[in-house]
Parts: structure tokens; sequence; C-alpha cells
């Protein structure tokens, strides 16, 4: 039974069944009306407000799998919601009613070794919302532990919150890199990811921020942010130029957001002796001639970072206003057309973040 | 013999004389003429634009020590120079001349065991600009090892440059600390190092910087740079407050600005379970009743911040436009009245920054 | 109820009532029957063969509190337990029935902040064995959740698992001082935890290790231990000695394990510039006299450790066969003389470790 | 001029002239009269014991180059030197004649950027014995900057100090792998850096320690110095059995030391989620078919180790007498032999180290 907690701003009742965009199979996406959940102990109610949709929705959308990840049975998809608190479980008494908050979507066990040290993306027994058979957020209200809540700041718009989980992303990828204060960033891939990095390593004191793609139109959107952005072919590995790059005045970190292998091959080259490349996006295929023995004699690290892990998700939460988040929503939709919103993130390459509103008008 | 390096900006001939200003015991400064020193293999020469002075050189002014250092011959002061690049010994051909300059001014031996650690801010066998016997600043002209010469920002007055040696200290404060992004900073102490420690660390991403202090006007001028402030009586250590403070929510790292036992206390009790304190004021006096036994129960760390070592003062260069130095500089002197300026900084307790400007008309 | 898991070696039939030593109040310790505890999901059940008596046990014994913690119900001491498994809860597969562990007592909630942070050892929501009113081990039989249980390695007698729990203490400070290969160490403090450190700073690859005490027959026990030992009181601060300790070939961590302050400080001053001090042993009372203005120009950590950690328990079960345990176990007693041994450790200062053995012969 | 130090044991009066081996082209290795050199200010001289031989003493032995730096003037080969001080520069006071040392070969500017942050082994200015035009240790004296001399522990032969420059190799990967104690480790390639590295990773407190191998006569080699060996065909990638090895149960850090591709991958697939892997041996050629998709999805990282950095050559020569070391030197040859002793560690596979020992009789 949810307890009494004073409301900060008014939001509706609840009712007792709400909507949610349920996948059956392949491009099989249906919104049916469930039973609005329960926060058990330690458990906060949401009403969701947005959800971002990202690579691994379409995978399901598209193929019903993701990885080595399969849709066996209909499951709610969706893994970065945000909205405002509405209900609280037993021992919850810090959300107020109205709290707009942001919600880390994968909950680890909390008792292996990987969880002791303080590691938990890597638990092996978690779950995450939207990951087969666990339900996701498109829907109107999802209950949520406490603890994996987060406020956003006061002047933040709560629809917003659905950018924090990549941009938690960003902040782990960033303190993957162990970045000191003054350092020159190299980020290649100018899509989302890419441009929540380099601000990212703006945010936390970076010197210089550079961001390279081969698109054009991709390196036009970095530079609307402001971002400094290079061609990607200025990259290609040549073997004079490289070695001027990796100089001790080469960049001290790369972080490649492309998941392409020459991408991440040209970001090393150009890197210092001692620097520290970080792959971030996912890569699309076994990478090939890594340039081992060249890396070796500059004694570089090759660093990879998946999710998000401890602290991230609450230092994205309290970063959002010191990021641009809204330049990334290229789309917004109704949860009634979450089909068509997921359609549109699969097949228009110019989409950046495609959202999910449930409290939107159809 | 100087190199010929092409020029950036026009610069005014380098004559064979030039004005120092010479302690020659306690309070007793001189004008001297002296020959303009050539900079040898691996060094530049500068024209000093503008040199700040801090405690140590007062306290050679006034008692011809400090600490353990002990002025036996005649000296010229100041170690927080800036100026432009008039001149260049043999093998060093990247900065033309006129380049804009910050100095910095300890040396190390290069080759010892914490040297090569790359600790070399305590180094035992190095010498600084300005400590008896070495010749400081307080000149038309200085001499410079290239390493230690670090170039400011376009947009950055060079004057401004003589801020840079106080700006290293905080960006090593920072590092010592080990900040991660989003996190909770609290200063105790709103003098320059104070306020320059929370400009730097609001520039590597903490979520909120609060700023204490006892003096009224010193939080007001903390408040004028637009940091949060609170009355140091607010964290006077009381065991209730303190039990709450000291929640998941309290700070996570403390640095106590003041050199004051009780400021470093209380901002100890201040701090989460896991936190650090770091000491960068000069601490006044043998520290009583640090609670050991409590700081054990919440792990906490206390590091000491001495300096700046590698990369601190090219950080704090590169950082140079996204931190209020202005604002820090409530006075200006030529050269020629260098004992005026050092009685005042001594004498006027609401200076913050006094600087020699030895280009100044007298 | 639990599960089938094949025996590793024959271990006796689980009765349904067993015996435990019950704190009732201070001096106030009766041995009782009790229902044997079953197993739940996640836990085992494991046969308690030796519990280590420590600092803890006695306060509450002579005074029914320990610091704010207070008795207030008839509570089982014991949290330093061994022995092996006899039982399973429903999903634990892998610890067959005579499985020799050691038990990491305290049990963190494993979603807080701090949790998630990989330093569950201050979790504020945590419970610890035997501390009221959480029973302990004192006892026959205990249930354990499966990923706090730690097999010994095959070559270790079970009932010096008793031992792992003040080992991984020992393995925790050594890891909070973040020890490099061929470093010089110093413990100050020559009792059961002080020893235990020095081996362990020993098996991590120091060069080194010098232990002081101001007891001679804490000096000979160490030596037969084949510790370098030297008398506390040459490491006093003599201004002069001091200065010459205090040379790059000075200690590079200190561990104090004496709780007290004239050693820490003077063990302080025994350290290289950038050294590290660790908290190990208690602190008796606050700290005075502090040496921060010198601690400062070297640049000096004080760090504290409590409890233990992610893994430490772990290693400190597999560091077992390398560190010589048995010489600490000073006296052994049956459960029924479960009191007279808590007053034998309480008033015999010459007692290292005392055990109680459930399963041995009253 | 050489100081006088009070001579620790009698060595040899200094000639004027000594011998030393001159490559003076592809497979052309004079033994030639040269002037002894006269220690200059910080260095010392030592006469020479033993000197190894390395692949990079080979590459230039059979080739005339070694990567990218090629011979071009008469150069005398050796990197590995150990020997005793038989003379000091001027400030030098602390070695006395007659003390074994171990030489560290490769000597940084001090200055630069790298240099000043601790990692002088990327200097881009240095010098390195017997690198092309610098000479080496190939003869019967050589003088070396104090700071770079380390004195052997008492009870190791001198000769056995050549042994330290491999060791050092072995102490920094170790230390690039940020090992915490109780760790499981995994060597692949059982040649004599592999057998240091997994010695040195049993010195610094791993749990256990792994050596795998494709050569039966390798791992034979390994297990008589008491290491734990697999055959390497044991790690083939193996999707099932990768799935089971990357269990939390996996290894917590990898050394790969054979400079084969397909070993390190089966080793990366070995590793735990959050694990590291080592590159150590010189890779053989660009590396293909890196499963980094796999690999982010446990957190992997790959560090690159090269050569050794601040406090590595004094932390294996204090380690010295905890390795086995003598059972690594399979032949050696005096200096009129040189050419022999290169000849025969270019053609023999089953030589593990050769030395060279410009005091034995010919």
């Amino acid at each position: 039974m949810a307890q009494s907690v004073e409301p900060a701003q008014s939001v509706e009742p609840v009712e007792s069944i709400h909507r949610a965009a349920v996948l059956h199979g392949p491009k099989d996406v249906r919104v049916e009306d469930r039973p609005v959940p329960e926060p058990g102990p330690g458990q906060v109610l949401v009403a969701v407000r947005a959800v971002g949709l990202c690579g691994s929705d379409l995978h399901y959308y598209a193929h019903g799998e993701n990885g080595p990840n399969v849709l066996r049975q209909p499951t709610v998809l969706g893994h970065e919601p945000a909205g405002v608190v509405v209900g609280h479980g037993a021992g919850v008494d810090d959300l107020p009613h109205g709290t707009a908050v942001a919600i880390e979507p994968a909950h680890p066990c909390g008792t292996c070794a990987l969880c002791r040290a303080g590691r938990y993306n890597l638990c092996p027994k978690g779950t995450c919302f939207g990951s087969p058979p666990t339900d996701g957020a498109l829907a109107e209200y999802v209950c949520v532990p406490r603890d994996f809540v987060h406020p956003l700041p006061a002047s933040t718009d709560v629809r917003l919150g659905a950018l924090i989980e990549p941009l938690a992303v960003a902040v782990h990828a960033v303190r993957r890199a162990a970045l000191a204060p003054g350092q020159r960033v190299l980020v290649t891939g100018a899509g989302p990811i890419g441009v929540l990095v380099a601000q990212v390593a703006a945010a936390v004191g970076a010197r210089s921020v550079t961001v390279s793609d081969v698109a054009a139109e991709r390196r036009e959107f970095a530079a609307r942010l402001g971002l400094h952005t290079v061609d990607a072919a200025g990259l290609v590995p040549d073997p004079e130029r490289a070695h001027a790059l990796a100089s001790p005045n080469g960049y001290d970190a790369l972080f490649d957001c492309s998941g392409v292998g020459p991408a991440l091959v040209s970001g090393i080259r150009a890197l210092r002796p001692g620097g520290t490349a970080v792959v971030v996006g996912n890569p699309s295929r076994p990478l090939t001639e890594l340039p081992l023995a060249w890396m070796q004699r500059q004694e570089l690290s090759l660093v990879t970072s998946f999710r998000y892990g401890a602290g991230d998700f609450a230092a994205a939460a309290a970063l959002a206003g010191r990021v641009q988040l809204a330049e990334l929503v290229t789309s917004a939709f109704p949860l009634e057309r979450a089909a068509e919103a997921l359609e549109v993130a699969l097949t228009d390459p110019s989409q950046m973040k495609v959202l999910v509103e449930p409290a939107r008008e159809a």
C-alpha cells in the first residue's frame, strides 16, 4: 500500500488501469490496458512523461531480439524514462508527490562480487527495463526501486529527463577515461552519444574537445551545439601525419562513439604517448588491424565503457542543466503512436532522439 | 646566444640593463639596476608584465625569513610572474616573440626518485623563484626553462597571467581530491585560494560548491563571484547536526583553504562517509582535536596539497578563460613602488591580490 | 527447505536444537538452547567450528554497549566465525556439504549509494553479526548469505578460519594504502592486527616491513613471526632525526595499528615525502598535535581504514596459507565456557586471540 | 675527477684502456680497445660483470636496425648490465666502491611533460644504452648517472643483476594491471618475460597464477620454476567454454607475454567481467579479430606496457631475492666471444637468457 507523502506539485489521481505499448513480435506493437502496478517496499510509482527510444529498442522492434537476448513473451519496451512521482511504497519518505525524476533502468542483484566491488553495471544477475522478459517503461506508470530514481534539477523540463540515460552513458565513459583537468579530448562519431560525451568532457574541465564524423550533417549538428568539429577523413592514419599527431601534443583521450573500426584506429593514432582510448559506441564487428605494436611503444590504453555505474546516473541528472539536451530531441509521439515512433526511429537516419510521451494528446 | 624566432606581436627591444626589486633585509627593498640575463640552452627570456604577491613574499619582506628558509644575501622576490617572450636560448623554437605566458616558478632536479615518480613538487633538490638565495621575478626580465613557461589563452590579459600560479595551486588541490563528476564540494575559507578552488571545482563538474567563511566581507566577495556561501558558524561541530550532515548526503569533498583548525574540523564533520578532506591553506599551528575515531568510522581521508605538480600549471593556464581572475586583483603598483606594494599587501586585510607591474608607468 | 548438495566430507547430522551463548547484560552470558535456523533463499547453514573474540565483543560483555551501540535485548555475540557448510537454501548450488569456510559478518543493504559505489563497509543500513540486536555466531550453527561465505584453502585448519576476519581488516588496510611493489612499510603497534598487517604487506611485495611497539613482549612476539622490529621509542619525533628520516629514503607507508596518538605522529614523521599513513587501530581519543603544516610540506596523506570491503574477505581467505595465523591463537574454549573465554580475553593482556570452539569437548 | 668513497669490498684498480664489443654492421661485431670513461658530475663508474642479451640487441646484430632505429655508426650494444661501483663523479657520495648494482639503461630528459608526469619511459628525448648511436654496456666499464644505478640485495650474485632489467619489465607490467591482493592471474607465453611476470604476480599477492604456452618445453621450464601451467590450446576461444570462463570466476588479469594475437585473444576471452589485459610481449603484427563488442559487454580494459618507469627498477632490484633468476640463464660467454653469444642467442630457440660476462676468462 502506497504511503502518504506531501505533494510537491499537484499531479493527477492515479487510475487503476493504464495503457502500455507491448511488443508481441517483430514490428508487432500493441497498446493495451494493464493494471497499474502497486509500489512495493522501497519502491516509488512514477507517472511516465517521456521515454527515449534507443538502439536496443529498435533491435527488439525490428527483429524480436538484441544480441543474445530474445523476445519470448509479450514485453513492454522502453528503458529511458522520466516522469513524476505519484506513489510511495513502504519505507520511502523523501520524494514528494510531483517530484520530477529520471529513472535508472538496470537493477543489479546487489550482493554478487561485481556488485559489491562497485561495478554493478556488470552484474550477471541483474534485470533491465525493456529487456525481455522484464517489462519496460513505454506505459503510463512504472514502479521503480527508490534508489534507482534520480531527481532532476528544478529548471529541467521533466521530458528531458528521458535524455538522462544516454547522458549517464556519457558520464560513465568520461569517468572511465579518468580525465585530469585541462586535457585535450577527441570524440569520433557525432551521433547522440558522441555529442553528449563531448559536452560532458567540456563540463568536467577539458581544455579542448574536438568531434569528428564522416557525415557533414552530423558535423553541422555538433557545430550547432557549439562543438569544434573536424572531418573524420582528416584523421585517416597517414603514417607521416600520425607521427606528428602522436607527439606530446596529441590528444590525451579518445572517445570512440562511432562503433566503426577505422574511426577508432585513426583516433588512436592521434593520441599522445600514454593516452587513453575509450570504446563507447557499440563496435559493429570484430576489430581488424589494431596497431598494437605502435600502441605499446606509446603505452596507450584501450578501455571499454558499458552502460553506467556507481554515481553516473545521479551525476548525469545533476549536470542536466549544463548540457544541451533539448536540441537532441528530433520527434515526439504520444503513447498510442508508439509503433510509429519506433518505425520512424528505425528508418529515418536524420533522427537523433525520438521520444514517446504518454501524457501527450494522441 | 638567443635564437631568432618569428615575433607574434611586436615587443620592445631588450636593453642590456634592467630594474629589479631586491630585498636586502626585513622591510628593506631597493630597486636596482642589474644586467639583463641571457637565456641559456632550453630557456626563454620573458619581459615581465605582472607579478602577484603572496604570503611567502610577505614573510620574507616582514621578517627576512619564511619557515625554515632565511634571507642571507640580497635576493629578488616574486614567484607569481607573467609576461611576454622576448628571447630564446638554443634549442627553443616554438614560442614566438610576444607570446603571452605564465611562468611556473619552482624548478625541480628532474632525476631524483620523486621527480621520476611524477611528484616534482616534492623534489628536495629543486629551486624556486624568490626563495632566497634564488632570485625571483620582481624585475623587468627573467630567464626561465622553456618547459616551465605556459602560454595563455589568446583572450586572456597577460597581467592576469600572474594569477595562474594561485590558480595552479587550486587545480592541484582539486586533482588531489580525485573528484568524480557531479560531486558536492565544500570550501572553508573565502580568500583568494578559496574562491579559486571553488571555481575550479565547478569547472571540473562539481554538482554544487559551497564556500564558508567567518568574515561577512569575505562571503560577500565570494558571492559577487557567483559562489554559494554559508557562514562558517553554521558548520560548527554540533553533534546532532554533524550526524545529519554526515549522511550519504553530506559533502563528497572538503577543501580547507582557511588554515584554521576549527574550520578544517567542522568541514570534516560535514563530509559524507568515504569523503575526502584536502588541506590547501597553510595550517597556522599543530592541529588539535582531530576527531580521528569518528573519521575512521566514516573511513574519511585527509589529504594535503603542496604547490602544484605535473600538468597543473598548464591546466590552470588553459582554464584561465573559464575562471574569474580579474576580480581578485585589488591593487597594482609599478616596479619602482614594489616596497609600497609589499607594505600594502602586508598590512591591508581587505586586499585579495596585489600586483606589481614592471611595465606600468611609475 | 535446504537443498540437496553433494557432501565434500562427512559432517554430523544437523539437530533441530542447538546451543548459543547469549549476552543478557554486562558480564551476564548464558548458554541456552535455541532452534537451529533454516537457511533461506541464497543462504547456507554453517556448523560453527571456531569464533574469535575481539574488542567489540569485550565492550558489550563488560559494559553492555560499544560506542553508540547499546545492548537492549539478549543477543548472541561473536562476529569472527568459521565452520563447515551443512545446509543450503534455495538457489545455492556451489558449496558442497563439509566445505570449510570463513564467514564475513557484516551484511550491507546492497542498494544505497555507498553500496553501489563499492564501499559497502560504510553502508548506513547494514547489519553485523553480534552487533545488538543482530545475533552473532557464538553458537553451534549460523545461517549466512552465500555471497558472504568464503571457502578456505584446502590446507587450512578450519578453526584458523576465525582469523580471516582480522586478516581481512589487514588486507583492507593494505589496499587503502595503494602500495606499489617494492615499497618500505612501517607498522606501529605489534598486536594481532599489527602483525597481520605486517605479514600482508610482505605478502603483497613490500621491500621491507618494520614493526614498532613500546612493549618488549609485543616486539618479541612479532620477532618470533620473523618480522623486523624496532622499539617505538626510536621513532619519537626528534626534529633532527625526523629530518633525516623524512628523506626520499623514509618509509613509503605507515600503518598505525596502535590507536595511540604519539605512535601515529612519530610514524608520520618517519614517512618519505608523498607517503601515506593509514589509521587501522581504533584511535583511543581525539588526536592532538598532528603536525599538519609539516605534513603539507611533505604532501602526506592520512587515510583511515574501517573493517573490510569489496574483495577483502575473499583475498584474506586466499592468503590464509601464506600468513602465520596459528601463532596468534593463545587460548581456546568450548562454547559452554564462553563466559570464561570472554573474561580471559578481557582481563589477560598477554592474550593475542582467544577462540571459542563450539565443537570442542567442554 | 672521481671522488674518494670508502670501498665496500676490494675491487681491481681501474685501467685507462678497456675492451668493448662494437657493432659495425649486421653480424660484424669487433672487440676493440677504448679509453675508460671518466664519471662526470652525478655519475658513477661501474665495472661490468654481466650483460644480458635481448631481442633488440639481436635485431641490431642481425639486421643493423630495430624497428625505426638504424645503426649508422659503430655502436657498443648491451642494455641489461650489472656490475660493481669502482668510481664516483662529483656529488655522489653514497655508493661505496664494490657495491653490486643493476643499471637502468634508459635515461629520460627529466623536464618534458611526460617526464614531469612520472611517465619517463615515454620521454621522446631520452637515450638508451645500446640504442644507436648511444653506446651500450658490452664493455668492461660504463659510466651511469647515479640515479639510474640500483643496489642489489647483499645475497644476490652480481651477475644476476643482469636479469633486473627484464624483471623491471615484469614489475612495470604488473603495476600497469593495478592488481589487488588475492587476484587470479593468467600469463600467456612462458618465455623469460612470461615466467618473470608470473613470479612477480605471485610476489605481490596474487591468489593464483596460471601460465600457458603452446610449446611443451616452455611449459616444462615454467613448471620447473614451480609455476602452474596449462596448454595454450586449452584457452582457444570456444564460445561455450569462453562463456563459462568469463564468469565472475574468470581471471582478474591477463598478461600477454607471447606477442601472438591468438594467445592474446584467447586470454582476453578467459577474463572475468571488468578484467584487465596487459600487452607485455612485443606484438608481432597488427592484431586482427579483437572481439571488441564482447569486450565492451564485459567492460574489459586492454593496457599496454612499455619498458619500466618510476620505481620499477628499484622494486625489481629489491625483489631479486624472491624471484628465481639464475634458472633463466642458459649460457654465459666472455666479452671476447660477444659475437658468438649474439649468434647463439639469435639462432638457438632453446636459450632463455644469454649473458656476456666481461670479467670471465676467455
